[in-house]
């Protein structure tokens, strides 16, 4: 049993190990991806939900958490297909560099690895272990549903924003629940059943955060320039994602409506149209709704009734999201 | 516990329902693939081997059966999108009729239903099905790797035989191999140490046979027509897709060597070099490899020794393949 900053270096040395230590064909790959890793903010917020009562975090959850990294990579890398992506973190992709018949084989290897490291928390084999594995795994699908439906959905403007939320907390908000669930799981095995109002509570504070970090993300599209956002920006439009910034500016007013049907028909005056969005103030509805989450994240914490230490990362958790 | 005939039934109805009854969003997908299912081999291997003393086939078998048809399925709607092949078992495939996009997406969501299928037989959770586990995600990780391979050597004129069977077994070979393995581990699961050498004998009886169905495969491609195939044909040194009968026929013959060179490069007289391939002893050379493996899949179910039943019907599928 370790520490929480202990365990984060350790998640960050198996997950390097994981994608150096691949097979020689793979390595290349696998190897550049392990340089261009991001904050882990899927691991630290199953670390900090697997602080047991005396801060301290097993063995387990380290694999845990380096499993829904390399899980979260892996979709990464098939995300870069699915848009065509050049850039990630301000690094090329795995398409862009390898091609994407490559980054197709390379996101089913690390969807596999990510299992596998998964399966490796079996060894002691308990009830409730396996009932972790078949939740995790379910979630993965839901992810991929989410995906799917967020491609169906290119250049809907009819969305609303609950479709908007069903879309996020699919392909983004379910792995931060699933992180937060695992780690509050593997905080106290034995007492699982007495504390299962808790291990909610905290599988949906984590929920919450992500329906945030999606919302902050895809804030950024909007409002940062490529050199803070380490991405490409005001992308989203042109590439038909509607998102929540434009769906609240088309909601006040038609005549971005009609704006927006004509930039999402021929392409054209995208810049214009975002900053239409911005004085329009659909960014500024769009932080509105992230304190919503911002808040109900907070109270999801209380309810989880956790220690001083634990709730003051998670805290931290949720300010940076 | 049923019979093999029952069992494969029974295996065919489980997955046409984890197919059908997918969430709505990918419906129209997986319902589409579940109409266009194979012969369904690997889950004939696995129940075979799975047969007991009484030549009967347990529950959890059947799940496994399953669950490994639906990560073939996987790979297959991932190999599509790698090849951009238009037809499929004479069937358009996911990516022609639901674009690039969302066949990746499908192809994720396939393997994780898969793996999540292999989660079930953990409800009664014993050690053995703890290592099964492990060792087919280990296998699948192997299979990306065999994919990747492939890839890399697209136009590698130098391919040599070894290497050749390198890639399929890892490719094809590998997945036959661990579904004889899984099929045996559980026919038996009281008695895995002691028959341990009778499981491994299986298990390189499945891979024997895995090697002998890609070289049929191979072979298909310079010698049948797209109406026997149900695929595209001569197509594999249009896509510089370097198989056994091209790298027998070059070895025995350098002006081949430098007819391929010239097709490779230009991609042209495609049909002119399938014709001097097979005239050149090439196609005959594969089935004589052929015929060397389908020897040793017979030696290992010697080692085997399994009943009159199980050898019957494992010899069927050594015949077919």
């Amino acid at each position: 049993m370790i520490s929480y900053n202990e365990a984060i270096i350790q998640t960050n040395r198996t997950i390097q190990n994981m994608l150096k230590n691949t097979p020689q064909d793979i390595k290349e790959m696998t190897g550049q991806l392990a340089d261009a890793m991001g904050k882990g903010i899927r691991a630290r917020l199953l670390l900090a939900c697997a602080m047991d009562n005396d801060n301290l975090v097993s063995e387990d959850a380290i694999k845990l958490a380096a499993a829904i990294e390399i899980f979260h990579l892996a979709t990464l890398v098939h995300d870069d297909v699915i848009d065509d992506s050049p850039l990630r973190r301000g690094i090329p992709t795995t398409q862009s560099l390898f091609g994407r018949k490559q980054a197709v084989i390379c996101g089913d290897y690390l969807l596999c690895l990510s299992i596998s490291k998964l399966t490796e928390i079996y060894k002691g084999s308990e009830q409730e272990d396996v009932y972790l594995l078949t939740k995790f795994i379910d979630s993965i699908t839901k992810i991929c549903i989410g995906e799917h439906k967020q491609s169906v959905n290119l250049g809907n403007m009819d969305l609303d924003m609950q479709e908007y939320v069903r879309i996020i907390t699919g392909k983004t908000a379910m792995l931060f629940y699933i992180a937060a669930y695992a780690g509050a799981i593997t905080s106290d095995k034995k007492h699982i059943n007495e504390n299962k109002k808790k291990i909610n509570a905290l599988a949906n504070c984590g929920r919450s955060i992500g329906i945030m970090f999606q919302i902050a993300d895809d804030l950024k599209d909007y409002e940062e320039t490529e050199a803070t956002a380490l991405k490409p920006v005001k992308r989203d439009i042109a590439d038909g994602v509607v998102t929540l910034p434009l769906i609240l500016a088309m909601a006040d007013n038609p005549v971005i409506k009609e704006l927006t049907a004509s930039v999402l028909n021929n392409k054209t005056d995208v810049m214009a149209l975002v900053h239409e969005v911005c004085s329009a103030g659909g960014t500024k509805g769009a932080k509105r709704i992230h304190d919503r989450y911002k808040k109900r994240a907070e109270k999801f914490l209380d309810i989880a009734d956790v220690s001083n230490e634990k709730r003051n990362i998670l805290l931290g958790l949720i300010n940076i999201s």
